[in-house]
């Protein structure tokens, strides 16, 4: 039993805009990842954390501002932490969790273009 | 009938990462967009227009590469073009489509942390 939860979701290391087609073994990675934030539960669930006084929250001090159950948002608290988007750890009876920001700007980074496609025919 | 396809997905103009809890409907319009990216075949799709030595394809320039039928091609371009993420340029009888850089970059700069959170209690 981990009392700190751990990223289940490699992360490719190749972005699709790299300039150069991704193989599909890392476009189903990506995918799983962007499919964990394209939900506005779990959006608002990331932005509620992220704003908390001290960027992390209990499931019990989240359920209120979204409106959902306590099983809802543990579901959705789950899914993030499978993907290595939040990280959660006990401390006596509850959970806390916080972003993994540096998680969060690999997928940025993925999602960034390249400069040189910014403008088109720049060379 | 528009030759050039437009985008119908209006993106928020806050991020859920800003440090103030976003509302409902921002959390709503930028899911919608990550849906769209959050899907191997179109993570393909967009990196292989990407890759295209104009940065621009027609659905039978990636059928063959995706391994997908034109029908299933067409649907995910689809997908992508109302997302605002593709542009859709008719030439004669053939489409080609191309990514939206600046689209592609505001939804990374949504997911991006602000850097005071990359480093726990900054201040």
């Amino acid at each position: 039993m981990a009392d700190v939860g751990t990223a289940k979701t490699a992360m490719p290391a190749i972005s699709p805009l790299a300039g150069e087609p991704i193989k599909r073994a890392d476009a189903e990675r990506l995918a799983g990842v962007l499919k964990a934030f394209a939900d506005p539960a779990r959006l608002r669930l990331l932005s509620l954390i992220q704003s908390a006084p001290e960027g992390e929250a209990s499931v019990s001090d989240l359920t209120a501002p979204l409106g959902l159950s306590q099983p809802t948002v543990s579901h959705h608290l789950r899914i993030l932490t499978e993907a290595g988007l939040l990280e959660r750890e006990k401390r006596g009876v509850w959970a806390y969790y916080r972003l993994v920001p540096s998680a969060i700007a690999a997928i940025a980074d993925l999602l960034t273009p390249p400069r040189k496609r910014a403008t088109k025919k720049a060379r």
